[in-house]
Formats: C-alpha cells, structure tokens, sequence
C-alpha cells in the first residue's frame, strides 16, 4: 500500500510544505490542533522513533527545533506542544512529529494529566526495576 | 530558585533512575499516566526544546529511542507516545521529555485531536506561508 507521506515526500501528493532538509520534510497537518500545526517526518520510510537510524534522530530532532521556532514565531503562539504517536493513535505508519502551537488558555491545559498513581513506593520500585532490566 | 530536575540530576533529591549517560537522565514520573510513564532529561538546566544546543538534540533524543523500547518491552505495550510541553503546560521549566506506554483501548484514543480545521485552502495556504517567513 502507499504511504501518504512517502507520496508527499515523493512530490506525488500536495502538501503545503514549510521546510525541507536533505533528511527531512515538514508541512503543515490538514486537520490541525491548532492552525500552524506542523508535521516534521524523516524523508525516508521509517514506521516510528524506534525504527530511526541513529544517524536520522539527530536531523530529524534538528529541523523539529528549527520548525517549533517558526511556528512560534508566525502563530505568535506562547510555547509549543510536540509530541510524536508510536503505533497507537498513530494514524499514518510513517514516524511524523507534531509541531502544535500553544497559548496560555487555549483550552488543552488539561488534555493530557490523567493521571494513574503507583499504589506504594514498592510498585514504583518495581517498575522501575523492570525498565532498567529491559534496557541492560 | 531550585530546580527539581537538576537536584535529581546532580543527586540531592531522589529519583527512580532508569537509564544515564554522560549527556541525560531518565527516571519514572510519580504522577503516571500510566505505570511506566518515563522522563528523559539533559544533564545541564536547558528550558525548552528551543534553547538545546545542537550537540545535545541527537544524545537526548536517542536516549528517547532507547527508553522508549524499554518502556515499551517492560510495560508490554503496544506502543508509546513520546511528548515535549514547551512552557505551555511545562510543570518544570527544565526540558523533558515524556515517554508514556500506551495500549489498545488504554482510553487515551481520542485525547489529543480535537480539531480546529482551516476554512479554506487559502487560509492554509497563509498560514504555511508565514512559517516559511519566519524560517528564512
């Protein structure tokens, strides 16, 4: 099946594109958060953050930073939300990072703390131990 | 003022640490999400992803790619969201990034796209236009 985004990178598919880099493209996402809502993906096909080569995370984080300036600046935004979807709610298979201007009561404030406490110091503890132990 | 997440880096306030190198740190947060829920941090104080110096961009980011696999592995989720709050729902002004385990069906689907779609593809096409400005 085609990827949207391979097509968009490909020049097949139109897209209102704000920066590209030899590694990188972003454009702006058609169904924004909030206008200015940019996607930043790598030109090449990778699935998610953990399918980045090691030497594309440091592009790809790059021209997000450059990008999160920009859209700052053009939305005279107060900060910026960016936040990439790995597989779940994920809804384009190929690594795109959101770029999402944000203000001061712009009504997401608490969009996103729901929040589950651990029950115990201990369960903390062990969860903890279990992520060390995946990482060694 | 104190900041909390260089006393944890610089070891005078506790922390559940799961991964370290010379550049970042990452521990639990204790507000979960969900259990698992990680942050990934640069060793020196730096506010948001505007103010990283470019040397620092691949060494935290790749140390995202590496917790979030953990995360991932020892939680067994599905997958992750990966998200950066710059000043704008930024508990601590000190960049970190949140790597939150996520599941099928975990009820986080819908929460992050609400929608303010663009009247007309000219309005896009202005918008996109004054991020490329503020690029160049």
């Amino acid at each position: 099946m085609a990827c949207v985004f391979c097509e968009i990178v490909d020049g097949s598919r139109d897209a209102l594109v704000v920066d590209e880099t030899d590694r990188t493209l972003a454009f702006l996402d058609m169904r924004p958060v909030f206008h200015g809502h940019t996607l930043v993906v790598p030109r090449d096909h990778h699935e998610t953050i953990l399918d980045l080569p090691a030497d594309v995370i440091g592009p790809v984080f790059a021209a997000v930073q450059r990008v999160t300036g920009a859209v700052i600046e053009a939305m005279g935004a107060d900060g910026a939300f960016v936040a990439v979807n790995n597989r779940i709610s994920q809804s384009v298979p190929h690594l795109h990072v959101h770029v999402v201007p944000r203000r001061t009561k712009d009504g997401l404030k608490g969009f996103f703390w729901l929040r589950h406490p651990y029950a115990s110091d201990d369960e903390a503890a062990e969860v903890a131990a279990r992520i060390r132990s995946a990482l060694s």
